[in-house]
């Protein structure tokens, strides 16, 4: 197998995986901040109905700040791509030689002369469309994103948040006291923490296990930092 | 001024103010979650101790979420980009001919043929660290991450993250009943967000006005469903 069909399964194998990756991405997310947030109200307030409350506002306010807010920055993206793909249109028709000089400049910064990247810049002038093209991607490093991909990765993201959100609040659902809930809610999240963390790692190259480990201890950390400061200003209130 | 001289000057200018970017995505997002939960609560609970005790442990998890997630993202990023380095060192040595082929495939989709592109490939093949610098950019569209910068982000979005969160929370901790609090509240983080909006929206190249206008949106709406729900759920507790 050569290193391209290598790079061509990849990237096969990415896309395929990309809802996938949105459901991971949203759901450890969404099991990290409720469950440290309730841990933290269980340090201090009694009632599970409160913690119960508090969780599901923050689940609402969460994966709207991420949905929206991602589809937002997506469509910005999109129209930041138009914008600059148009300027380069203009810029090649306007003033060609700058944009010559830009490709001879990109060139040089591996060691390419003058001489040795003229027939490359010959072979752009015979086609505009991937001239423009070759700067929006070597000169400006801007890849065309998908429009649709956005709304839909949006819209994965926000409702995985919420079922990630729901893993750490069932235990106070559905248990009387607030001790046994938060337990019940450490050990289930963590688990989950650990096995989302595990898929994430494998999906984006971090590693399995790294992964796993590492979203466990961002979510253990949030908890434990979330309960010590409820404790602690529940005995000294402000 | 040519177009190559406005690239370089807005690069300048980005880098500039990197510092001041992470300060405003950390304090816009900030704003957005502890202020959508405490509006949310303050539709179901009496007390603005309980409020200001939840986000408090919102903006601990949040913080530590977004700062400890983020650190663990770019280191991992920089760890991608070094092995896939090595990778392609590899690659040029062990089968040079492979490598060669990616370079033509590549200028290829630009309608640059293999007699064009050849004098290219000449260069970069005296000189093998460019030609690495070369696959990592235009074959992978990897830019080598700064690892110090990340760390610096790291903490500056999280600081920024409990500055921001510290905003919707003032007026419960400064006024007596939950009625006057929440509105206090919604003025003064309406108006922070439609500033940090504004900041955020200029430095992205959204534009000033649109960012102002999408980060209040987002933090409205954000706040108006949690609070209906909260007000729901009180009403008709689960």
């Amino acid at each position: 197998m050569t290193m391209h069909a290598a790079h061509t399964h990849e990237e096969q194998h990415f896309q395929s995986s990309e809802t996938v990756r949105d459901v991971v991405i949203g759901m450890s997310d969404g099991l990290t901040v409720p469950f440290a947030l309730a841990a933290g109200l269980s340090g201090a307030v009694g009632s599970t109905h409160i913690i119960v409350l508090a969780g599901l506002a923050e689940i609402a306010a969460g994966s709207i700040a991420m949905g929206l807010g991602g589809y937002l920055a997506a469509r910005g993206d999109a129209e930041h791509f138009v914008s600059e793909r148009q300027r380069e249109e203009r810029e090649i028709i306007e003033r060609p030689k700058d944009e010559e000089d830009e490709i001879y400049t990109i060139f040089a910064e591996y060691g390419v002369t003058r001489t040795e990247s003229e027939s490359v810049l010959e072979a752009l002038k015979r086609n505009p469309k991937a001239w423009v093209d070759f700067m929006m991607r070597f000169e400006l490093g801007l890849e065309e994103p998908a429009r649709n991909r956005a709304t839909q990765s949006a819209i994965v993201i926000a409702f995985s948040y919420i079922a990630g959100g729901f893993i750490p609040l069932l235990p106070y659902m559905l248990l009387a006291t607030g001790d046994a809930a938060l337990h019940a809610s450490v050990a289930i999240t963590l688990a989950a923490l650990f096995l989302f963390g595990a898929i994430k790692g494998r999906l984006t190259g971090t590693g399995t296990w790294k992964g796993a480990l590492q979203t466990s201890l961002i979510g253990g950390v949030a908890a434990a930092v979330a309960y010590a400061l409820a404790k602690l200003l529940s005995a000294h209130p402000l």
